[in-house]
């Protein structure tokens, strides 16, 4: 019955096998620590544009350069 | 004054028509049940792509596949 | 299988029988004008405490008393 | 970098131990599936209370009684 | 260490620059008013479909006609 | 016409002045920034408990400890 919504950048190539990975990975994570029914378990995950990304008050891009200095 | 976010998958055909009647519909409900002030109640629906909503671990596509059986 | 989550404040009585009829409708809702499965619907109210709100850039209580005037 | 959020109804015991596995389980999956930096990858735990959760046009303690049947 | 969710219309032009000045003025409005650690401050900025927003019962664009009347 | 949501840990004293700055100071970025109407601009902060906020893999509390080291 949990929800859960993971928000990451959209970049690179995430697969829907690795989108499949996440799902199952983190329903069965709220099955192994909370006994949470699988079955009512919903996971929506969000690809957000790296200009709309911000860490640091940079955008994410620039927050990732500045970090590698 | 409330808010409201509305989470669906993006497929089939949902028109302006039927988006326009999930928000005047959320939005009286609210007036209705809890007399909620319609001129400021918000309403956002996300449309999210089909592999990226899980249930039941699997993706939503698997997920219905399986119920069927 | 759509998530819907409201956010009202939270003052006066929102009774169980209230939030019940606002899970309903809104499971309807869904069912009536998007054909959704009522029953992997899941309904999230999240009440804020009233200093938690803003509007038109001040907290809900002192909006309030700017509009009435 | 990622951000996730996890809703679950707020019942029984969910100690702090057990938030620090989901919190640990989480930023491992995003790490393991897509190499996210685990240092900037944050979660958030949302517990609701039971009234506020509906799953299939009920509230949850209902819903789960008529699945039962 | 907080984490802020803009959402907004997708209209317009919304420049990568407009994007770097939420994303700066909202970490540096945080770290000033609550002595947040900007360099863990994560801000996600959503664009949404102008027929997906809805304000007083309406898509946001009949609601803008009305209140010019 | 935007929803901002800021989400911060539960801890210390934050005030309804603080509150207050915070609501202003969003509402005023996104008017200076992208010319929103701030009479429709709704602000709704929560605040997370400690033990539900991980970053880095860890609870907050453990996190800060590590990055003290």
């Amino acid at each position: 019955m949990p929800y859960v919504n993971i928000k990451i950048t959209r970049e690179g190539q995430v697969t829907p096998e690795q989108k499949a990975r996440l799902i199952k990975g983190v329903t069965d994570l709220l099955a192994d620590v909370l006994h949470k029914n699988p079955a009512t378990t919903v996971v929506v995950i969000d690809e957000v544009p790296l200009e709309n990304w911000g860490l640091g008050g940079d955008p994410i891009l620039v927050a990732r350069e500045k970090r590698k200095k």
